[in-house]
């Protein structure tokens, strides 16, 4: 049986490859694993029947051998323990790459939401044009930090890990801010993943959502 | 040897516990385990010594046997799976428990830290006033989530788990802000959190950095 991945019916994103289950799909590509998606409509994700799967009202989640899951960090280090893949097998190595997948999503992702939440909650609010500029400082900060540790690596720790899947997928949100090519290192690093195959395999399959 | 962490040596939170060495402490407390602490001057938390450990420059980080961790979410999962502790056996329900230890940095954390970012890094500025009920509603809307799971329950899933441990954390973030006591099932949850030995150990042990 094929795990299913409850996705967005019409992301907002429009098939940038933002959404969280963006994160899934590249980890089960790296994989070589198949899946199937569960589509949900946005009116859908507040209902309980979804609530079961994922409390929040959010996506992605994952269902696979009557196991169900959320948190699309939590979902790829389930994939990547279930197939020995994407982490490395030492365990000092492994608990650092894991750290990376934490400092993604716990310590240069909230920078960046904040960015959206402007701009999507507040961007009709007249302070919005004013606070722009700190909250840039802000992700300006976490990636000059990021860049001087990647400076000289192709990624963070040795060979490509679910640490790189989860903070490639999170640098991405900024694609269209400019703030990405403000720092050559990361922006080539970004590059490097989206030139992996698995990633262009999960980009196309939930593009292909879009495209008529 | 003792695993050693690094803490602020004058937290901005004056020994509430608030700080991210808490859940670090808790874990090790729980496992029944010492530690050592290396303390940073602020000054001293941007320094390559520092950024060697923490490659964004915060606390806590963590060294113990040739290895240095950093991300708190990421060092009680290491600390879990060192002892066999806090983190069921049963493979299903560790992906749960663990799946709660994102949701607690990467779902509600965030809109808690974006409470902070206005108190603190925007409190003198004209906007914020009007900002915080807009953003005290994003918390609000987390915490109806969190508290329609947790209604019935002890803890987020069966026994007391990393996920329990990483999402007081977070949530004791809100202490003063009066939201938690909008929603009893998460103050009762918290509580039983604090009543916890492994808590109240760690706690004075934070605490007793601020008393004279």
């Amino acid at each position: 049986m094929n795990p299913t991945i409850a996705v967005f019916a019409n992301s907002p994103d429009r098939g940038r490859g933002l959404a969280r289950d963006m994160a899934v799909r590249w980890a089960l590509a790296e994989c070589g694993r198949d899946y199937d998606v569960r589509q949900l409509a946005f009116a859908e994700l507040k209902l309980p029947d979804h609530k079961a799967r994922q409390p929040f009202g959010q996506i992605p989640a994952y269902e696979a051998d009557g196991l169900t899951l959320f948190e699309s960090g939590a979902i790829v280090l389930h994939i990547a323990e279930s197939h020995g893949a994407l982490l490395p097998a030492d365990a000092a190595a492994r608990a650092r790459a894991i750290a990376w997948m934490f400092a993604a999503v716990s310590t240069v992702e909230p920078v960046i939401l904040e960015r959206e939440s402007a701009r999507l909650l507040e961007g009709d609010r007249p302070w919005t044009a004013q606070r722009l500029p700190g909250i840039d400082a802000r992700i300006q900060d976490r990636l000059a930090d990021l860049a001087g540790w990647l400076s000289g690596r192709d990624w963070l720790e040795g060979d490509f890990t679910a640490g790189d899947l989860m903070m490639i997928c999170v640098l991405r949100r900024l694609a269209g801010s400019g703030l990405l090519a403000t720092q050559p290192v990361i922006s080539e690093y970004v590059a490097r993943g989206e030139a992996r195959p698995g990633f262009i395999t999960a980009f196309a399959a939930q593009r292909a959502l879009f495209v008529g």
